[in-house]
């Protein structure tokens, strides 16, 4: 029997959304790099935003973006230009979202769904926009309000100020095994979305449901 | 012309000893995968205590580097034993020091040579001994005296309470651009020792020198 949620909170990145759907315009401007490029992207975006945020160095989600495709063009002796870089960050617009997330959107209907992610509110709102999801959801939180990046309590915990649940109400979900650490670790029930079929993280903080796609989730919709 | 440098401190894994000599070891244990655990191993450590520090949930370096362990080992499909995580983690005891490091350290014979180390005490101190370099320091810190990992502002300050020098006195290096990235962040000097040849951070923190090893650094050392 699970909990009554009131709050469905997704991640964004990698679990709505796939990002490494930019490989094929990277690939375009790099020919046979596609793939270490976005691989080399991603991992240096998630490194930066880390970073900045243990050094007490804020800069907004678009910015460590635009930071990472520079180290990853370097790291693949590539050479950059502004165009590229705009260009590709364009592509961050235009994610491909995963097939099964308008389905289960539309499923969780009298539920509310809620966004919370550490990219810009310009770059949440232009993703969802143009998938043609914005509609699914109550609200679109960037941590960008409070310059707190998840990972940290202060990030999941500004959802809570700006929804008003208590955080035992809330199901989060992601794909990211960092972003489910933390969630659980400030209190909320966490499912995670377990798509590329990852080893579980060993930092003691097991979520409470795993699938390999949101499908799953829809047994946390309690019955009315 | 340098400024003058009172305390040379010096990073530890990867700046004066290989991590990924534990390799050979990994490769015993598992024939054929011991770059890829090794590797794995290495970057989920590194995961894990910024994880830990952003999540506000410290446990110390051995502790982290165990996790990680065991991580690299089930993504890379093996089966872990209590047995195997001992063998290893006692490899990291028994680091391959730089082939440079002992004549540079006889080098700044007056100046003072410090450590400051994510490691616990008992590692630094472990793997210092076995490589027969503990005579070269005047001090070797563990932050876990403070439990606030670097690149935090906390841990680089725990050298200067510790020291009584002046952060412009010293010269801070680190093979680990996140390090270099956090000090000079603090306000140490600093020198990035790229011995991969990895591109340079993109995050507005350039270091003051780079050197492919640590022999460069003897330009630091003022004339007597």
């Amino acid at each position: 029997m699970k909990p009554e949620i009131k709050a469905f909170i997704f991640d964004v990145y990698g679990t709505l959304f796939d990002v490494h759907s930019v490989k094929e315009k990277c690939d375009d401007i790099f020919p046979g790099k596609g793939l270490s490029i976005s691989q080399s992207w991603r991992n240096k975006q998630l490194n930066y935003f880390f970073l900045r945020q243990l050094m007490g160095r804020y800069e907004n989600f678009e910015v460590v973006t635009r930071e990472a495709l520079r180290y990853a063009i370097a790291q693949n002796h590539e050479d950059w230009t502004a165009e590229i870089e705009d260009k590709l960050i364009t592509a961050y617009s235009e994610l491909a979202l995963y097939q099964e997330v308008k389905k289960v959107l539309a499923e969780l209907k009298n539920k509310k769904a809620i966004i919370l992610s550490n990219g810009t509110n310009h770059m949440l709102q232009s993703v969802v926009k143009n998938a043609g999801i914005n509609h699914f959801f109550h609200s679109i939180l960037s941590i960008d309000d409070v310059k707190q990046y998840k990972p940290t309590a202060a990030a999941y915990n500004y959802a809570l100020i700006q929804l008003g649940f208590q955080r035992e109400e809330v199901l989060f979900m992601s794909s990211n095994g960092w972003d489910i650490s933390g969630a659980k670790n400030f209190g909320f029930h966490t499912a995670w979305i377990n798509r590329s079929n990852a080893p579980s993280e060993k930092l003691g903080l097991a979520p409470d449901s795993i699938y390999e796609d949101i499908t799953g989730i829809l047994e946390w919709k309690s019955q009315e």
